[in-house]
């Protein structure tokens, strides 16, 4: 039997943003336990408590979920769990503003006072922190039984033998939400999007704030990483350092490499989460694995992080606190970004016990401490990209080609553009232009070709002189002041950005990206913020 | 002044493949030389032999290239030079068969018989091969001049202080050609394509032959690899192996990183050899290098073998010998069928010491014993991916996805597609669906979706609903008999294939997807044969 026919014909109703991927698995569930259970006649439901049957059903899951059950049998019971996968349980009660409660005895359906309480489950903070700021971080194997407006939390037994509901007391407190419900709104923007785009320059300097300092009369000049300022020794000894993530992450860490391997001497290997764990490659002791995730829940990325763990290896993780304003990014455009500033920053410390870098490392810190303002100029040149936006917004494909510092700006710039714009936009890095790529230039595709200063810009004018011949159609993006010298014969269109130093200029770049990004989404008449088929943040894995 | 203008004035033609490169690197020496020497009015050119100006063009110029020098100047005059780039001088002397012969006794006009002479210079043996057997390799700062029908080589004194010619004798012997005239002919097929992924099964054969011991009665089954035997201890110590190429031979080595991990236990570190150069990553003494390169001429690849080398690094070559009949291939399809082959027996051979993995080499032994078989099975199955191609010939875009063994099978269907149909198709790793690129499906795009059976099926069936759900057109590749199974609704086109062990499965999957490649080709009209925009064998940087 098909089992949408089944979960229809035991009245049951499953809630889940995706749940085309648990069904499948329910199948033997539905089978095995519901039919011993209940018995294929469809007797009498209530003999098993809702409690019961869900925590066999996990037993049968596997990967992570996060599964919230109803069903008409059992009426005004509500049952949640997960796996994997985040479940936040909001607790709004009036005039109750204490943060640390009994959640077994505090989760009444009223409140110490007699007020009311409301209660709120989501997979994600924001969809929460408009209704209360009080959370409790629903742990895997957890079951959240909501009963006549009182909630239980209950711990799935892990005996496997007997199939009894143990209901284990959960002491945990309550949380408090840091994130301000304006940073929610749109404030003066049309989109989220865009308007994350502008926080940049902001959110910038909160990831610098305390970290870069600047230094003075009395103090020196330093980064200064908290967390992690008793490991990087370790990290400097370790064989190889590997940066583990999906998607914009992977690629803030991408843009990073360059500069890590020269401050640390270290060799750097990239990882993307869901490949690692595909080929359960090798990882040692001697390794330090760097996961970054924006959201720190990226289903891939963790279990990565349990896996490299497992095999002995140190474990940094590069997360924006949950909660926090940029983690709430529907976009990541923010966190990008302050991924790679704070992937710089590691880099400087971990290259601060060599005098042989000092004045590099100090011209870093320079730029980094400017960067923001810089960032700002960018961002005025908004009417620029959204007039390229308006050339390419009924192109098919986009190419977009860079290297060296810049090897990661073309693959998230494709991503973005891919993502919200629906446009099939490829980022290749340029050196492997002529080994395939190149075939397909002609007069018409378009392509981006980010050729700022740094060491590999004589190579670029290369490719762009190889893309000229063919008679690609060319948008040159370089360093202020160079157009006439990028493309003499004034047949690229040409997007200029200011320089700084070699391993920040992809923070500066994308910006410029991000921007024409958006205006395409726009133009093209798709929905910025709700781009089609993606879930906000990916908390599942396949 | 312009430079076409300035060689204009002083007489100077510039033949190359791609002159464009070469050209703005004159740039310095038309106002730096020319003007020195022969005086800003253009006086009496013959003052300055012709041979000492390309000497002074060659330490002026950067990068690897092959130059052929003439100008109505210095007429019956010719010279020929290069750096990096291949140049091979073609000797054709009827009657004289000697392979070993003095240089500059030798290269007159006339052979010792009185017989005279014939000169060929190209960049590829392929295009002596027909008119001689006997060739020169030149090397680098080697200067070949050719002066009223007589040969001179002269070696690019190295000393910069002094500008004058010093002849060096070159007592290097002409070697002979291994290629058959045959085999640069098409046979049956109609295109050069055609013939290169047909003849896979005897290409695998040949990569196989001596190197699989099938084992017997008295001999065990083993791999041997004869010039590595001695290394292969110091190859297991090392600290991470790199993998080092450019497009399809980068995408040989993708391939074969798991069973290289999985036998080795040695971390593996994927390069392309340009990013590698741009970047300046760190390359120790505890590293392992194996360079990948179809031709052995590949400039990056080249480039990147010598910073390996001057970084240390215990430095291995896989590639086909110049002259083989699998160099010679414009396409790389037969290439990259064998280089996995033989990079899995380089993992076999590291693997060999190991008790523990003895049942699984013995597996893939067996398996690769038999793989020409397969594979001519699979060449079979041409109709099916023609009536495919007929489908998709009028498409945009085309997306491939796989993972695991099969991660490098969608770039490198991809890479084929783009270069000889000039369809953008992209691939991509499967895990990274989620994190962008779902965005882009839709009922129209066509997706390929490679999904034959190991250790990552699963994972992939939910990608298969995943893009079922956003009613995505589907085309999977799955295992014989899988169809039903992977595709219960029969909504999606299956290509189903024969199995082998899992690190082998790509050797067979790709050979599907290079029959669609061709036929896509075909059908949309485009010489298969010359794929627009790129080189044979890319011998130059940018």
């Amino acid at each position: 039997m098909d089992l949408k026919e089944t979960l229809l014909k035991y009245g049951f109703h499953f809630e889940s943003d995706k749940d085309t991927e648990v069904i499948p698995k329910l199948d033997k569930f539905v089978h095995d336990i519901l039919n011993e259970d209940l018995g294929s006649d469809g007797g009498d439901k209530q003999v098993v408590p809702f409690t019961q049957i869900v925590m066999d059903v996990m037993r049968q899951l596997e990967g992570a979920y996060a599964l919230i059950c109803k069903s008409p049998y059992y009426p005004n019971e509500l049952v949640a769990c997960k796996r994997g996968s985040p479940l936040l349980l909001g607790v709004k009660e009036t005039g109750d503003m204490r943060t640390d409660i009994n959640v077994e005895s505090d989760l009444s359906a009223e409140g110490h006072h007699g007020k009311p309480k409301e209660y709120y489950l989501a997979s994600d903070a924001n969809a929460i922190v408009e209704h209360t700021r009080r959370v409790l971080v629903i742990e895997d194997n957890e079951v959240v039984h909501m009963n006549d407006g009182a909630v239980h939390i209950f711990k799935l037994d892990s005996d496997k033998s007997t199939r009894l509901l143990r209901p284990a007391s959960v002491q945990r407190g309550l949380s408090t939400l840091e994130m301000e419900v304006e940073q929610i709104r749109k404030g003066n923007f049309v989109h989220f999007m865009q308007k994350e785009i502008h926080e940049q320059p902001d959110s910038l300097t909160m990831t610098m704030r305390g970290r870069l300092i600047r230094g003075g009369e009395q103090k020196a000049k330093g980064i200064l990483l908290g967390g992690l300022k008793d490991h990087l020794r370790t990290i400097r000894r370790s064989r190889r350092i590997l940066f583990i993530g999906c998607g914009t992450s992977y690629n803030a860490a991408l843009a990073a490499i360059p500069v890590v391997e020269e401050l640390s001497g270290i060799p750097v290997t990239m990882e993307i989460a869901s490949d690692l764990l595909d080929r359960q490659g090798p990882i040692y002791r001697e390794d330090t694995a760097i996961f970054v995730s924006q959201s720190g829940e990226t289903a891939d990325t963790l279990q990565a992080l349990e896996y490299a763990k497992s095999n002995g290896a140190l474990c940094v993780g590069i997360t924006n606190t949950v909660g926090s304003a940029i983690a709430r990014g529907t976009h990541f455009t923010k966190a990008y970004t302050s991924q790679i500033a704070m992937i710089v920053m590691l880099a400087l410390a971990l290259g601060d016990d060599s005098l042989s870098t000092q004045q590099r490392r100090n011209a870093i810190m320079d730029d980094l401490y400017n960067l923001p303002s810089k960032v700002r100029d960018v961002l005025k040149l908004d009417k620029d990209m959204k007039e390229l936006a308006a050339l390419l917004m009924d192109e098919q494909s986009l190419l977009v080609f860079g290297r060296g510092y810049n090897y990661a700006t073309p693959m998230e710039c494709a991503l973005k553009v891919k993502e919200v714009s629906l446009m099939h936009a490829e980022g290749i890095v340029a050196g492997e232009m002529k080994h395939g790529p190149l075939a397909l230039v002609d007069e018409t595709l378009p392509i981006i070709v980010i050729a700022t200063r740094d060491a590999s810009l004589n190579k670029q004018q290369s490719v762009i002189q190889q893309l000229k011949t063919r008679k690609g159609r060319l948008i040159v993006m370089c360093t202020e002041g160079d157009a006439e010298f990028m493309c003499p014969d004034r047949t690229c269109r040409i997007i200029e950005v200011p320089k700084v130093q070699d391993c920040l200029q992809p923070i500066i770049n994308i910006v410029r990206l991000q921007l024409l990004a958006y205006h395409l989404t726009v133009f093209r008449g798709f929905n910025v913020d709700q781009p089609r088929n993606l879930a906000k943040s990916v908390t599942t894995q396949w």
